[in-house]
């Protein structure tokens, strides 16, 4: 298995061999020192691997609750102690807080080191291999802070799956669902079909499916001035959900069901504005209500005035106006559609008891 | 008096009439909010002036030491509380603090918003005008972390030099002379031969000299790869003089002095190393201890293992080699050359008592 995706500047490996990758990679460039980022999940499962065991490590704590500006600079002064010059590599092995965050430490680290992104969850394939966001969270809001910058390579391994945890899967799935929504009737249709708890899944084909569709929408809008916004379907919602739970609660949800529910609530509005045909809107609500604890979850939001500020936090957001990227068909999504908090709370509560 | 250089992507307007020129242009551009960035310094004297005072303003502690990840910090979040989108506008006014920190913010918040530099001093001239570069430090070394980003607009208006002590004034003919001494011998000699003190000084026509110096290197390698790497003439040592004096003196030296005497001691190796010949040195060691304190700035120097440290964090080194940017002649300069920790106290012992 190596499939390879070229994305300009850079290439996408789909491989079940990483480590053969990335060794020729590294030999056919001349850096000074490697160093590898791993948060101290991933470095407890794979830090003491062959491939892994002898190499310059940082480890930081895991948790998206970590991915903020005392991580960074913790991450900042381990690379200084480790010497790193500009001619140094960052190897980002994780999630989505290790390539978010490790994107913005060698974006910034002496005006900008190169890094390799070796996602450990199906979402951090989907998320940290197209698109070059670098981000990092302020104590109000996610993603506030970060630069545009791609890696040098990607490396996708689904080897690393074996050791997720089912909800691992379902946030990954939160965004894929989200490109069929977006771009494409038959992959909707193809992903709504899925069982997850199926080990023969062949998630190189899906994770490919869904890179080309992100590939697409990026090349035509690298900064997100336009058509990009329509990545960020499910995400004006989203968002500011996981930002209420990470903030109130002590349970733990991830990022993709957050943008799953976020998809729900904001095609619910796309139907009441007589965007989106209502029987598109329940193929939608009968997939994600299959997959997601959408009750569950929605009922956890108890502050609605932090709830509130989040939503306008977000940034796509210009002139304090709410500005969504909603559904017109499944497949088809209309940026910069303004919707109301007034909307927003309407439509959660008909998913709360 | 309205001379403009344009750097390709934006342009720099050299006016005695700043505010013409920044109505001029936020007329024309549709942005959705403006802010104003100042140290606490360009606040007092000109915060409360008609264009500004009623103006949405962030106000930062002045000096060197407040160009940190907390400072930044701050900054982000009062962006946030000013309801700041990505359609936000920055305007950094004042010296190189707000300038770095100010476009180190911008180049970051929301992956990047547009920014304008107004400096102050006649430093922030020289380096906020042309080459992109945003920086903060860490508590080991100076601009460790930062990126490379363009201003939208650069005004360079003298009139806020009749505020400057006389110090700062010092700080940017540092920056000055080292152009002069990588570039131009002609431009060299002229500055060579000026009395700061003069009210009557052209400074409209020194800056547009020293920023075409800088422009033409700059274009040639955006992102210091090589040649760019001239600019850092003096630096390698008066990088880590500024660090050592900024952690454990309670007297202030600018940037620019630092450099400066920076010039002086690699001008002093180049000539031991034979790359520089013994007459053009004299010229050189004449020159920069008229001007600066070199002997009672050097003698602050007594912790030598952080100096070390200091040096070595240098961000031009690779693999633990120290590169410095020497002199080969007065107006050339050759990138990359090696030189030792013990060159630098060997040079730097000839101006200690």
């Amino acid at each position: 298995m190596n499939t390879v995706i070229d994305n300009k500047s850079y290439k996408i490996h789909l491989t079940d061999n990483f480590e053969q990758i990335l060794t020729q990679y590294i030999a056919l460039n001349t850096y000074s020192a490697v160093v590898y980022l791993f948060d101290e999940n991933t470095h407890r499962l794979y830090g003491n691997t062959p491939y892994f065991q002898y190499q310059k490590t940082i480890i930081i704590a895991a948790g998206e609750v970590n991915k903020n500006i005392t991580t960074c600079t913790a991450v900042w002064q381990q690379l200084l102690a480790h010497n790193a010059d500009r001619n140094t590599l960052l190897v980002n092995v994780g999630g989505g807080l290790v390539s978010d965050l490790g994107g913005f430490v060698a974006s910034t680290y002496k005006r900008g080191i190169h890094f390799i992104n070796i996602p450990t969850t199906l979402l951090a394939c989907i998320d940290a291999s197209i698109g070059g966001k670098t981000a990092i969270n302020t104590v109000d809001a996610k993603n506030m802070i970060g630069t545009f910058c791609n890696p040098q390579l990607v490396i996708i391994d689904t080897h690393f799956f074996n050791t997720l945890p089912q909800q691992e899967l379902l946030s990954g799935f939160g965004e894929i669902l989200k490109h069929g929504l977006i771009a494409s009737t038959t992959y909707f249709e193809a992903c709504n079909n899925l069982n997850l708890n199926d080990t023969t899944l062949d998630w190189y084909a899906i994770i490919a499916t869904s890179l080309q569709i992100k590939k697409d929408i990026v090349a035509q809008d690298f900064e997100e001035r336009n058509v990009r916004k329509m990545l960020n379907a499910g995400h004006t919602v989203g968002h500011a959900i996981e930002t209420i739970l990470t903030n109130t609660s002590a349970m733990h949800y991830t990022h993709g069901e957050c943008v799953a529910i976020g998809l729900l609530i904001e095609a619910y509005i796309a139907k009441q504005q007589q965007l989106l045909a209502t029987k598109d809107f329940i193929l939608i609500e009968k997939c994600i209500t299959k997959y997601y604890l959408v009750n569950t979850i929605l009922s956890l939001i108890n502050d609605w005035e932090a709830f509130d500020n989040a939503i306008y936090n977000d940034k796509k957001n210009t002139n304090a106006t709410i500005n969504a990227s909603l559904l017109t068909n499944i497949g088809t999504c209309q940026i910069n559609s303004t919707i109301t908090t007034h909307e927003i709370k309407n439509a959660i509560a008909q998913y709360c008891n």
